[in-house]
């Protein structure tokens, strides 16, 4: 048997055997859940497909690594300053748009048209004749506008939404009516209807979400988080919550997860929590855009979504 | 006082006097909520504004009238056939479809993305960490494709769904991938993901929505009904969720509204009650819309948005 040329440690080992292996069938392939099982069976791979998390484990183990692939799009447990360096590290983007936006508009349009409301008043059989808000004319602020905040701007402007965008430099959606950067989070969050939090997980955007920013929205914001839980001062947010001075807040991601079962924020009315459920990567999608990397790779070609891992993304 | 030229028979009278008055100070009006006040207050006005049915009580009582500007889309109270139809009727359309849009997307998102699930695993304290499902590539058969339709249509293509249209004979929306029509409604249902009803109320889409065609569905498909109550045969929709022949319906409106306390529709966990509020006539839209109207009857010329007293529509 030939030595693998990949590795793939991942919770869809099986399925990533099965795609890859039908598309490149002379790629020779190792795959495992477990990453000492991974680093057992295929430690002399060049090439490594999987979550950081598990990649992180076996990399040690691995002398021959040239090329990891992610299968997220977060790759803090590969920024770990003990772990090698000498690699490259590229991400998964640009599939996670479409399920993020999704997953923001559900809970944007269920906020307007009171789907909870409705579902109470239901259970007590009340006819709840009541006029329902709309996301026409409101204004969304994202924090971070890479692929994923261009995707929901595009859907944002789809529903007649005005956006405000926030990124360190970038301005590069023709969708955002308003940038702002560095030192503007007061005034990008002033007047807000919505604000959703984007950003890749950095020491750079650690606890972005702070008593300022929330300070700066109004009382009726409601702030949704599908991005990383280190955003958010959990604390600054959980005083903003109870004291009514933002509406409601919508987190997928948490400092600490599964968010701990004495959180306050479960039993929290104004707020939910979906348990970072907002964009899993699909075996499918990550299998496509490994194999096109692939064969960059194959021709000595540079790979895309390369990370750097000064900044982190 | 000069007698009055418009008179308004609305519960939003006081606003609309407001908004017209505004736009048109130089028009002798007259509003009332309550058809008697209004028919005893303006009985010779040329011009009615308002709900259907509370229009349709004054109507006896208006002999000068000789346009009925309806605040809704839909105008079955007045085509009962004991009402005269000696003046021009005109609906409210083109300021739906905005508001219907967010209403049926925001229960299509909220079926895929389970949010329902997620609100009883929070109560319970319980990490939901499933996939969600998506929009993207699902196929939505819309029950009609007038101004309403079309937008649904337009939002359907956005988040990369596949569109079929049923319609009597037109096919007047680009975004829609298939046309069905007549005797088609077996093909048209079969392999959907979700069907949208938002066919006007006439005697002739009387429960189109019947068991045929619920049974062509696939068992996983879910109804939205945000048009009229009677396109459907509760009935046969009753049989078909309790037989599990429909995965879920999510309805706005029904034969009997409000709906009785006794119905079954309130207590079943795969039906959502949304008490008729999906596309509430906002009076901004509508002051709008009559102005538009009221400047081209004070010009002779043809009004916008006429209704076939025939076809009901």
């Amino acid at each position: 048997m030939t030595a693998p040329e990949l590795l793939v440690i991942s919770q869809h080992a099986d399925r990533y055997r099965e795609l890859i292996g039908a598309a490149e069938p002379a790629l020779p392939l190792a795959a495992a859940t477990d990453p000492a099982r991974a680093a057992s069976i295929g430690g002399g791979a060049r090439i490594v497909l999987g979550e950081p998390a598990l990649v992180a484990r076996a990399l040690p183990s691995l002398p021959n690594v040239a090329w990891v692939q992610s299968t997220w799009a977060g790759v803090e447990p590969l920024l770990a300053p003990a772990l090698r360096r000498d690699y490259v590290l590229t991400n998964a983007r640009g599939v996670f748009g479409g399920l993020m936006t999704e997953y923001v508009f559900t809970y944007l349009l269920g906020h307007e048209r009171r789907v909870f409301e409705h579902d109470a008043a239901q259970r007590k059989g009340v006819w709840r004749h009541e006029p329902a808000g709309t996301l026409r004319g409101r204004t969304i602020g994202l924090l971070g506008v890479g692929s994923i905040g261009s995707a929901l701007a595009r859907t944002a402007k789809h529903f007649g939404m005005r956006v405000r965008g926030y990124t360190r430099r970038s301005e590069g959606s023709a969708d955002v009516d308003a940038w702002f950067h560095g030192g503007e989070k007061a005034a990008f969050a002033a007047g807000l209807d919505y604000l959703v939090a984007i950003l890749p997980g950095t020491p750079a955007t650690r606890h972005i979400v702070d008593a300022e920013l929330l300070a700066a929205l109004p009382p009726h914001a409601l702030f949704v988080n599908p991005g990383r839980g280190s955003l958010v001062d959990e604390a600054a947010l959980l005083d903003a919550l109870r004291a009514g001075r933002l509406a409601a807040a919508v987190l997928d991601v948490f400092e600490r997860e599964p968010l701990p079962s004495e959180h306050p924020f479960w039993r929290m009315p104004n707020v939910r929590v979906t348990s970072h459920t907002a964009a899993l990567s699909a075996p499918e999608d990550i299998a496509a855009l490994f194999l096109d990397n692939y064969r960059r790779f194959a021709r000595g070609e540079p790979l895309k979504y390369r990370v750097d891992f000064e900044l982190g993304y």
